[in-house]
């Protein structure tokens, strides 16, 4: 099937894939004066004593919104602030169907950093959490930055945190297949944009030590003049050697291959040089770094992608509506590290020692099961590293 | 039964009046590929070629945020953001429930009126209209303006408006009663507010002459220091005979008592002042301004209040979700007089001259027929007036 095509025709017969039901009965006299004046004045005479209360009187408790600028969707770009609306609002539908979470996509018509933080601040009163989506680095980071510091209930930006995580449950699997540990591995990162770098400062706290990123212009060493922000400061944290050069002498010896760029840049020879036992995740959109059956061919071991058509889909998926579904279980005030790996360590045990396999390291994204696991982790981390106001 | 303290019970229990719900399968790998990745890149590229697309690719067709700033919520006033939520909830629900519109509550962490307007506009991509709602005067009336001026989609301030029209649904069919016409009637508003004033533009607009508004200072009269911007306009429009006094000495001889001020400011002394037949709407909430039972004994003809308790409830209810549904139905670019007028005859002539009484003169706002009404009648003053983008 042309997905794409026939995504078109459905979405003009959807015309939308969520919508707003209401919970409660107005259709009499008594139940409008509960549910709306003159009895609604009680609940927000109690908010105005106690604003906590709003997260008990109201659905705050359990809406997300899903907030874009438009400046980074897909592969796509900066499409404007209305066409990431179908992104948007199809995370949304997973929010709901696997995490019971009510989100409802917001799009800002600004990539002004100040503004958008400003405008989110304004509304986070509505909220019990924050999904930031494809805004583009390096503006991403200080909003999501700024966010977490000026308000007490989760912010998380999806792109550069749910790939982290994702890409780590992946990992995880994968080193037990190959008998590897993650201390004692060379793993190179394709890709120095928002998710390049999140995933490169995730990887280091989990534990992974021996990391290198590349970008367009070579490997990112510490003091390059070419460097975003952003860039230098985990220039600083990997390449330890101050190795420099080209992508094809980072992948030399490697153990590990992560890509978050763009199609066909990884070849065969490339593969041939690596450790052995090579693992792969080459996760370009719509086209990865290289095709699975050519890696495959080339010697690799493992091989994951983004895509949904090969084994292995390092799908993010499988982290938002669990992550959310657990920290608003808490009240957790924020997603902090300790809740992130507790998701991807959530998403790996969702794979069992006896299903295991080269082709199977990560649960199906529609497998609720794997869910309800990340969500209950992550609670259980909140609660364990003392950011949760419920327990 | 105490509704207050039956409905903090039953809010409790609710944690919310609506939710998100999902309208498309995402339970299979191929379902994931249409609904999200890789199909919903196509979707975004249509929209990005012709921003218009957003209303037939996604739910914004049928999205209406209820928006407030908590600054005026119900008769309690500046109870801040959070508190206001339980009534922008209460609204979503209503509105999904008579007009079939997916509305989402959302509030603004400020007073600022330049602030309110920016965040509203950044984030008008995401809405097919705006019901601003229980934001204090004079401030609602510039931020309605501006957005009106600054957005092609509709903008309603549903305190001014809604009470106005569903006011005047209320005195075309008062007037049927005691034979009476619009511009022959001697008309006194108590509440110099938002709701006051905009119920006097309205009413002039529908072609009622004679009007005279009162504040607790008394009669309103151009030129007097005490008032307000809003106020100074709409004094040059109303007491064209530049009566002075309080307002037993507008009540007297008056046809129409409307009230949107405070508890029991109207004697039974003032209702027999009045002219043959006299008709009173005291709505100040909880507590009228004069109880219906004394207006009555009093001599009023005709008595309705923004109370449940007592017969003919004027009850905004009654207008927002068919004008907001009547309004998306057609793509209408702005809600005009045209389309406010036509919603009040839609609504008072959902009561059949056979139906109409003393007490009798409104729809019940749980009747769905009054509701559908007001829709067709709101989306055909749409088009007439030339605002509609789709006929």
């Amino acid at each position: 099937m042309d997905y794409r095509k026939e995504s078109l025709i459905r979405h003009e017969q959807w015309r939308g894939k969520i919508e707003t039901v209401c919970r409660v009965s107005v259709d009499s006299r008594e139940a409008l004066s509960l549910a709306y004046t003159p009895g609604v004045a009680e609940p927000c005479m109690a908010i105005n004593a106690d604003v906590e209360k709003s997260f008990e009187l109201t659905r705050r408790w359990n809406t997300v919104p899903v907030i874009t600028d438009g400046t980074a969707v897909l592969g796509l770009g900066d499409i404007g602030p209305e066409a990431g609306m179908p992104v948007m609002e199809g995370k949304c539908a997973l929010f709901k169907a696997f995490g019971n979470v009510d989100a409802y996509p917001l799009c800002i018509k600004s990539k002004d950093t100040e503004e958008i933080i400003k405008t989110i601040k304004l509304l986070s009163g509505s909220f019990g959490g924050i999904n930031l989506e494809d805004i583009s680095a390096p503006r991403c980071f200080e909003i999501e930055t700024r966010l977490k510091e000026e308000l007490d209930i989760p912010v998380f930006h999806d792109d550069q945190h749910g790939t982290a995580i994702v890409m780590t449950a992946a990992l995880i699997n994968a080193l037990k297949l190959v008998g590897k540990k993650k201390d004692n591995i060379k793993l190179v990162i394709n890709g120095a944009g928002a998710a390049g770098i999140a995933i490169a400062k995730f990887l280091l706290n989990y534990g992974v030590t021996d990391i290198t990123i590349c970008d367009l212009k070579g490997i990112i060493c510490e003091g390059e003049e070419w460097l975003n922000t952003a860039q230098q400061e985990i220039a600083k944290l990997t390449n330890r050697e101050h190795a420099k050069g080209v992508l094809a002498d980072a992948m030399n010896g490697a153990d590990v291959f992560v890509g978050v760029s763009g199609p066909n840049c990884v070849t065969k020879e490339m593969i041939k040089s690596m450790a052995e036992r090579p693992i792969l995740f080459p996760c370009a959109n719509p086209v990865p770094e290289i095709n699975p059956k050519d890696a495959l061919e080339a010697g690799a071991f493992i091989v994951g992608t983004g895509s949904s058509e090969y084994p292995n889909q390092i799908n993010n998926v499988l982290v938002f509506p669990g992550l959310f579904r657990g920290a608003l279980d808490v009240r957790a005030k924020t997603v902090n590290t300790e809740m992130m790996i507790a998701a991807a360590q959530g998403i790996a045990g969702c794979v069992s020692d006896e299903q295991l396999a080269c082709d199977y390291i990560l649960p199906f994204a529609y497998d609720k099961t794997a869910h309800e696991c990340v969500a209950k982790a992550v609670s259980e981390a909140a609660v364990r590293s003392g950011v949760a106001k419920q327990a």
